[in-house]
């Protein structure tokens, strides 16, 4: 995150703690009101005011709303890429794909990251939007490449690039229909996506 | 559709037809702005230049921007519960399936309805978004059925709720990548989506 060293790399260890907790804090008061007012109708103001900010306040954080955006979208996309990295140590692609759809589930319902995640990139500045498009091709590469290795595995000819893009379309939804309150918890819908998903890259 | 019969049900046949012929030129004149601009910063008067219309000729035919978005979305709705009630006539429960999963991917790739499809329901006014919301509730049961019957039929324990939602989540999603300049029609993109949502339903 550049912007973001700008004023924390000159902050001694403790008070860098305790500006990452603050800047998370705001994370968490801002998320529902993306959720339920839209980005476009959601005011800085509105956001300090949930977060028990000055608004001059918030702005030593953030420097606007779209900044918020971002680095909520960055987080799950290094949260995302972390999963990746992590399926590394598993020897079966499958088990190694079935790592990362269930990890991309978690991110997604997650309080904070998810709540921005299906906001469209659109309404970034075109500098911070085009950053997260890189991070974003990076992690579909990615899966992409799992999803050829799986389906070579199994001798199952199929385009590995519709595929990835349908289990990305099926992980992405849940923002739209997920309840908290709902009969399954994340990791139960995770698991279930997971191996509904598996199930179309084996040859039967 | 309820305010359009206000306007339509007093004109004598030929007027009548052109009527709707105009409506659809609005209609092909309003998806791309929608589609480039985003639904909040799309303007009747510029939807009014691009369908080469009078503002005040406009609001004939359209009260206003949520009802053309209305209009896309409910006309989206009919062709995908038309396309259940064509799939009626098929025997085989996972063919019938196959053609109702087609004609979702045909109808979001569609220049007009599909470019609002992806749309947030949100920008409607509240009479008419909740009748797309029931519109779109009774058509996801449809789907749901005839998941859970492919299910049995395959005797796949299996969530049909949770798998209608992961299909519909890839077919919707289509929208955001497809490009009409890429390599795939969306009658490949359509049958090869299809197949490969429908290889989750089979037994391994």
């Amino acid at each position: 995150v550049v912007r973001k060293s700008n004023v924390r790399s000159r902050l001694p260890g403790a008070r860098a703690r305790r500006y990452d907790s603050r800047r998370d804090g705001i994370l968490r008061a801002a998320a529902p009101i993306f959720r339920e007012r839209g980005f476009a109708d959601a005011g800085m103001r509105e956001i300090a005011e949930a977060a028990e900010l000055s608004p001059a306040n918030l702005y030593h954080y953030f420097k606007g709303k779209d900044e918020i955006l971002y680095y909520c979208q960055d987080r799950a996309l290094d949260r995302m890429l972390a999963g990746i990295a992590v399926a590394r140590g598993t020897t079966d692609a499958r088990e190694r794909l079935r790592a990362v759809l269930t990890t991309h589930v978690l991110t997604m319902l997650d309080e904070v990251e998810g709540a921005t995640a299906h906001l469209q990139v659109e309404s970034l500045a075109p500098r911070l939007r085009a950053q997260i498009v890189a991070k974003r091709d990076r992690y579909e590469r990615a899966v992409r490449r799992l999803v050829g290795e799986v389906a070579r595995d199994a001798s199952l000819d199929a385009d590995a690039a519709l595929i990835t893009r349908a289990m990305l379309g099926a992980l992405n939804w849940t923002v739209t229909w997920y309840r908290p309150a709902g009969p399954k918890s994340p990791r139960q819908i995770a698991d279930a996506l997971a191996a509904y998903l598996l199930r179309g890259l084996a040859h039967c």
